[in-house]
């Protein structure tokens, strides 16, 4: 095959973006090659605002062929949350053709080493990013995002995600040379001297099981990380979601055909409403690896049925914020509303319980008792919502039946304090719109923490009043080890205090961010710097990204002989 | 606590040591800072030949108070393989009482840091390094292993082994920064700026369940890679082979002691005979990784069932040498012979399969027919033990019943090429010593099939005829992908073959060793350069060692907040 895109041509292109993520890894300082502004697309062969509409548009309605292997049907059905249906229908494969076929390729995947694969998938990144706006609509009509988070979170950030996993495969694999020399000396006879090469060698399939709310942010991470490993990926989309990934499945073998690869080493596996081939795919014995977002309930049972795989689970979790004592309470409560507002709560990161001391908290403006700490977070978030076109940009829309369902029955659960609204949108009138609710609870109160302790995914959170705030870093120290956390907040301003939240959360493994009360928010992560997840508790098994989700993707072989 | 040893003076200590393991695992050149020659002994505070028998057999029938809290019994009945009763009694442990005093020393220790531990890990080594032949002795008389043998894999092998644990554990850790200062322009408006913090926590208490061939050799990267990624560590030896890793933790808790830190980090689980502790220990909710050499049965019911801890094993596998053709017909023999003899085929690198195409093989000494070379090598191996102190320093002792049964069996399965010898030790009279047997064994024969495909741990190896070389490498492959394997060899001088043989070990992920005809043995792996197992066929799920093995040890916790 000859390829449009040289081995060289492509370590010209990307070679220098690779080593200033190598770099950005190491320091951990900000850094992004990808720009977040939408504005600053449209040159250099990316698609402005317009194109990307447009491209959306065209794509609805239509049969997007991959030109992939035993396709046996055409599959499809996603309606977005705004209301509209998008028409697109996928192959649906028929895994006993299309397994194999994404096997073929490997042995050149392989054979090209790290640092090829590591240009070929920045190739990938740089299509992708040039079709940025493209895929913030196909986000947004998929997760109901609202179009500048779908357009940041499922654009430049979710490509960020998965440039440094390209990175960390790229550094891991490269430690061990391709070649040594090595010569034992033997006192006064010769030494003994041996050539060893090593090479990088992949497990085989990896299978990333993508998610409703953030297909491209968390599909990105492990897709990347097994491709620039050596391993061929499957794509199986969750069903509501779709769209997003199809399309990255589409420029990725795009990539590897201009550049002399197999394209069949990434492919889409849609499904048929109801068919569930997750689990069929992830117990067929050419799946090694898996990366899945989603359920506990189905994550668990991956990691306890899929055992001929290496699997990382991001799972629920119940996410807590400390509320002791702040310096800065307009700051805190305004931080705090954004945080709970964003994306209707949607996030895996975004805070459900706010354990605040029954006697109420120190601040820059006095004493707040528990109930003005609570009113008041309920006036910030009424605020920040209060005008219509700001809160559809904050909130996007409801991404499934079953978070509004879920919603209706929060207020049921407790006094309610701040009371869940129905927002029109003008633009999708099919919108379900909703402002968080926010619910006091007693912590003390048994059927209060039935709950508090389970995860309430969605617009809902828990303004938990607890005796002191000894109680609270215990009751955070026992949510996290009983339900898992992606995030911890926490706001005091003194030092025993933050001591102790900061003990509990390095024993209990989370993430962990003091007193927000600027434009950083809890619930959000910075590639390159922030750690998503600790893969030390029960939310998730992996940490996006460290040396531990790339490591184990791959093996080193060694072949030596006599020197 | 006033330790002994400051941190200061550990790092003026070791530090260097480090720095040259760290560089070692980058070049993969030959490095060891602990001497092979037992006459390299003596000096500098470690024990020479004599000191070091004198303590050994000091030890002999006394109780070894290790100071463990929970202490309710003391347990033991070691027979050596030499015949003598140890008669050494080991303290058992309440497990209700034992893993929490584990637990209490944790936070300093993690608190410590990755260089701290590391050099308290080295300092571990460095006085082991110093009894090196009280060691040898006790692996010796455990093991079976000849005393040269038990001297170099159990004395310098496994210390370099366990450095090698430390120094991935060391730059696995330092990979992310202390601390971190993230600023993110904004356009016009303020930056924003984060000030981050980067702690390595443990996941709680490793287990370290012991073999009985090779108690330090394989107990050693286990236990220092989890020591040195902040863990505590608890050491199940097998009940045969207690002394070992007993001595270890006596060790690791003076100098844990010595150094300020909780001798409790480090603690053994010695049992009553058949009171089969692992699978207690392996499901305690505190043990949270798993390193385990041993049955293939045991490690995957451990892999099934221990899914609170992350498990390393080593299992049984089947090894291969692939014989096509040699320029140094001679050499090929004498080595296979060496390979084959050495500790009776008691290690997991032992050949078992030799693939002899029916045809023959091309040599620098003419074409010789598949009868030629087995008979060649039964006088290779018989002329390399024929005098019998030479067999008694080569072969050791049968470690135990179940190997003595296999061998006696192994003749019944084919066409005896190389009958076992009964080999007198005058030192040791009781000692089982027996010479390897080699069996022929028709590859197209389905029960042979059965023979050549199961594992058949000991002196025991099978001449298998197969149609063609073709059918070699298509025999290596199978075997290693059903059954795994520790090791592969092969000779040919025919450049398609060999590629095709790499070709296979880079597909089922297999070491390779090629044309071995001098002082390297297919056998051996050295530290710092030879991977010990892949981590990718079903012989070992880990890697003697490389990142995977230490990577998921520890996680990195993070705490931002505004700068």
């Amino acid at each position: 095959m000859t390829a449009a895109l040289s081995a060289h041509e492509l370590i010209a292109r990307h070679r220098s973006t690779l080593d200033q993520a190598l770099e950005a890894i190491r320091t951990r300082a900000y850094w992004s090659p990808h720009p977040e502004h939408p504005k600053a697309y449209g040159e250099n062969g990316s698609l402005d605002a317009a194109a990307g509409k447009a491209a959306f548009d065209a794509l609805l309605g239509t049969r997007l062929d991959l030109g992939q292997p035993g396709t046996d049907d055409w599959v499809g059905g996603e309606t977005s949350p705004y209301g509209i249906d998008l028409g697109v229908t996928y192959p649906h494969a028929d895994l006993d053709v299309l397994l194999p076929a994404m096997k073929a390729g490997q042995r050149a995947w392989r054979d090209a080493g790290a640092e090829q694969r590591a240009v070929v998938c920045l190739e990938i990144l740089k299509r992708i990013s040039d079709r940025t706006h493209e895929f913030a609509h196909a986000v947004m009509h998929t997760s109901g995002q609202a179009f500048m988070m779908a357009f940041q979170a499922g654009g430049p950030h979710a490509q960020d995600r998965g440039l440094e996993a390209v990175a960390y495969a790229y550094v891991e694999q490269v430690r061990t040379p391709d070649n040594a020399e090595w010569t034992k000396p033997q006192g006064k006879r010769d030494p003994l001297a041996m050539t060893k090469q090593f090479t990088p060698v992949p497990r085989g399939i990896g299978l990333v099981i993508g998610c409703n709310t953030f297909p491209t942010w968390n599909g990105y991470p492990g897709l990347f990380a097994s491709l620039a490993t050596g391993n061929a990926v499957l794509v199986k989309p969750h069903p509501r979601a779709v769209l997003p990934l199809a399309l990255t499945v589409q420029v990725a073998r795009e990539v590897l055909a201009d550049t002399g690869f197999d394209p069949n080493l990434v492919a889409l596996a849609a499904e048929r409403p109801g068919e569930g081939i997750a689990k069929t795919l992830a117990l067929r014995p050419e799946i090694r690896i898996i990366d899945y977002t989603g359920s506990t309930t189905f994550g668990d049972w991956l990691e306890a049925n899929a055992r001929q795989a290496q699997v990382y689970t991001e799972k629920a979790g119940v996410n807590t914020v400390v509320v002791h004592s702040t310096s800065d309470y307009k700051g805190m409560l305004s931080n705090l509303a954004f945080s709970l507002s964003l994306y209707s709560g949607q996030m895996c990161t975004t805070p459900q319980n706010l354990l605040v001391p029954r006697e109420g908290i120190a601040t820059d403006q006095g004493p707040k008792s528990y109930d003005e700490v609570v009113a008041d977070l309920a006036k910030a978030v009424d605020g920040l919502l209060g005008d219509d076109a700001r809160a559809n940009a904050l909130l996007g829309a409801i991404v499934n039946p079953d978070v509004k369902a879920r919603l209706d029955k929060a207020s049921g659960l407790g006094e309610v304090a701040l009371a869940s609204r129905e927002i029109t949108n003008a633009d999708f009138p099919g919108a379900v719109v909703r402002t968080p609710v926010i619910v006091k609870l007693d912590g003390a109160k048994p059927d209060a923490e039935a709950a508090y302790m389970s995860e309430c995914f969605g617009p809902v959170s828990f303004a938990v009043a607890v005796d002191s705030v000894t109680d609270a870093v215990e009751l955070l120290g026992r949510t996290i080890r009983e339900k898992g956390a992606m995030t911890v907040g926490a706001y005091t301003t003194d030092y025993e205090v933050e001591q102790a939240v900061r003990e509990v959360c390095l024993e209990e493994a989370a993430q962990l961010s003091l007193n927000l009360t600027g434009g950083v928010y809890v619930n959000q992560t910075a590639a390159f710097s922030d750690f998503h997840g600790s893969g030390g508790n029960p939310a998730a098994s992996a940490a996006l990204c460290d040396g531990a989700f790339v490591a184990n993707r791959f093996r080193v072989v060694e072949v030596r002989r006599e020197a």
